[in-house]
């Protein structure tokens, strides 16, 4: 009875306190699909800037212009935080090309994109047979015949998995492993199919990972269509020749920053929620998506909370981070820098992955955490997030959770066309959609506003 | 007790039953993903063919290709349905310039459109004043201005709604009726503010309807910039003369034809389930999303049917529609035909509004009947599905609820991007997504597997 009293004159208040949240995130929503600054500030970046590997001359012209941009949004304190970041170089053009079939000479040029972080082969290049290897299976086959030979490793995305993460991570072994797995039997150098289903020819790079066990040799990754190709001519032929020059090195660490805004917490300014994305792309694209898109979420998030007169409770940090897509620094000195302070980190959120239209979240927090995020849906789904689910974050806040237990979320976009752009040549400011983008801001900038209110 | 056992004993066949349609969908989701025809056909329809305006010759040929294209399915029957189509055509060039601003002349050429079935001012084109006008209350205001005067109005997709549907639906009140509330009060032609929040300037055509009681005048469409540039222009100033030259006209009416495939059922042969997208699209595109991808998404459901050896115990029937755009003779005449031959439709279902991400269907039907569908939600979610909602289906399907009282759905794919390029120049099959495509005809077979197993 006492029970149901309580609940009589609770009802209201709880039903109040919906409507209150419900009316302050249709105005979230109103500012930021009426206002909104992400997109206009993404083409500054994507057009302005370009290409921001890290080490890069570009990298440092984004971190002034993001720090710039953030002091426009009225945060409390905008500053940059120091850390040392690898310094990757292309180094010069990426050429692949068939040089002869069966000792006759046939020349056909490849689109090939070496993979970040690998090494070059030298101006001479390499010239020898190439050897077309569907999957690590046959890989262990084949061992004897590698020495001295370039690997191709074709292995292809699953079309048949809804969503295209789940073939980026199973296909993606390829490309962070392949190299050192064939230079293991020997291999001179490694092709990789792109980790795409994209209908046209453009290469995928993206991080490989030597293991030190091995020699490192150079790799790079073909487009689909040239993947297609060479494999048939593969198959069909008893030796194929290919030349293959790449450049990549590493010069010297350079400094590079984390860029931070901060909005000071009322009641708990000691507790942080972390909103962010990664400042840095690889360097043939315009890192539009990957992650223009996660930049100017967190820039407008930040823009609206202060234009709404918003107060949070706890300290809010919105991070664009240093070097996400070849060392994660920025993402490791955020946390240390956090645990050496003491500071204490209640939440995390970070887009990178992609500017489309959102359908949800992804969280890395314990049963009763994701409960209590799914019980806000209702509140969510008006702007599209249907779906609140388990496994996922982001690189750049992982070692948060690390060190603190963090309880972590990544906005998950519809992926359909994510990776027929990611880490290729087409991953453009004209490839983002206007109303995508910032539907995006409308539900990070609201679930923020919840964790905000009504803790984890 | 009864029930108890009645349930301990059904429980099985009902969870095995459920086993069986997630395998069967899962089966129906690969086969698309994999083998699917869908996108290589919207490439023939939209490369080979284009535009295909009702009575245009493109429009002819599109018939030709799609029936032979059904042919090559499987289906049980494939055959014309003859119907009598409007034939309006463009004529030539639509021309709107600026010519003077307060006396003083000053050029500039605006990039216009007619509006479907709009008719043409003549080859010397109208030269006078514009006026701007924000909505319909104040054309009642100003309504004394007007007689001789180019009415502009300049109504605006309103940003902050997350379906752009509502602002079409809100907007395209200008575009549909705004000829005529204008020439009541003496304009001479009309142009409006297109329907899209596109950020390019490209202008968006589509039909306007006249009301036989006031003269029929010239209407044409502005994109965005041109707009916003032309309302500024009008509010700075007392005077501004453009000169306004479009050349629509209807020809005579011609024939033209439905396109129907046919699986003949195993059980009722004479009870029919419809699903169908419209053939015809403007002009001046290529009608890819609008309803290119609702014609291949039709033909990819009854391939895939008949690949995976499924025998309906329904009739279906998959439509390309005649004349959806500016006449809804197709669909009419198919609703005619059925009553005549006195069929019986028990459920049809529309794609006409894109080849996005699907997201789930709305539908006009009867409480239960909806609430049926939406228990079938955990078995669609995996593949995209997330949301069956009251109120929609689709313009050529709708004939057949007037008649039969036929339940109707239709697809909703994400609508972020669709009014972009909707009935602009930039509906062309570029901008279509593959996978998304083919995820579309994913969802839309699944549900007509499980309507045609488990009824309505």
């Amino acid at each position: 009875m006492k029970k149901l009293l309580l609940l009589v004159f609770c009802l209201p208040l709880i039903v109040s306190a919906q409507n209150q949240d419900s009316l302050f995130i249709k105005q979230i929503s109103d500012e930021i699909m009426r206002n909104g600054k992400a997109y206009e500030w993404l083409k500054q970046l994507t057009k302005n800037i370009g290409g921001r590997l890290a080490g890069s001359p570009q990298f440092a012209q984004a971190v002034v212009w993001g720090k710039k941009t953030l002091e426009t949004t009225g945060a409390d304190k905008v500053y940059l935080q120091e850390c040392m970041m690898p310094h990757w170089i292309r180094g010069g053009k990426d050429v692949v090309n068939i040089v002869s079939v069966n000792g006759k000479k046939q020349l056909k040029q490849l689109d090939a994109l070496a993979l970040g972080n690998s090494i070059g082969t030298g101006k001479k290049g390499i010239t020898t047979q190439v050897i077309a290897i569907n999957n690590f299976n046959e890989l262990e086959l084949l061992k004897d015949k590698i020495k001295g030979k370039i690997v191709f490793f074709n292995y292809p995305f699953n079309p048949t998995y809804i969503s295209p993460g789940k073939s980026y991570g199973e296909a993606g072994a390829y490309r962070r492993g392949g190299p050192s797995r064939a230079a293991k039997y020997g291999a001179v150098a490694v092709l990789t199919r792109s980790l795409t289903e994209a209908t046209d020819n453009h290469p995928h790079t993206g991080s490989t990972s030597y293991n030190d066990s091995f020699p490192k040799i150079p790799a790079a990754a073909l487009g689909l269509q040239d993947a297609d190709y060479l494999y048939n001519l593969c198959k069909q032929s008893t030796n194929v020749q290919i030349s293959f020059t790449t450049n990549g090195q590493f010069l010297p660490d350079t400094i590079g920053h984390n860029v931070i805004a901060e909005i000071t917490g009322t009641e708990f300014p000691n507790q942080y929620i972390t909103v962010g994305g990664h400042l840095d792309s690889w360097d043939v694209n315009e890192g539009a998506h990957d992650d223009g898109a996660g930049v100017v979420h967190t820039m407008e998030i930040v823009r609206t909370l202060k234009v709404l007169g918003y107060k949070p409770k706890h300290s809010i940090r919105f991070v664009l981070f240093a070097n996400e897509e070849n060392g994660l620094r920025g993402g490791n000195k955020y946390a240390e820098e956090a645990a050496k302070n003491k500071e204490e980190h209640i939440f995390a959120l970070e887009s990178d992955a992609g500017g489309f239209t959102p359908r949800g979240f992804s969280c890395t927090m314990s049963d009763a955490q994701l409960k209590k995020l799914q019980s806000w849906i209702p509140l969510l789904k008006p702007y599209g997030t249907d779906n609140i689910t388990s496994g996922g974050g982001g690189a750049d806040i992982g070692p948060l959770a690390k060190i603190f237990k963090t309880p972590l979320a990544g906005l998950t976009p519809d992926g359909q066309r994510y990776f027929d752009l990611h880490h290729a040549r087409t991953d453009v400011f004209e490839n983002v959609n206007k109303r995508e983008l910032h539907l995006g801001a409308v539900n990070m900038a609201a679930l923020i506003y919840l964790i905000d209110k009504y803790g984890l």
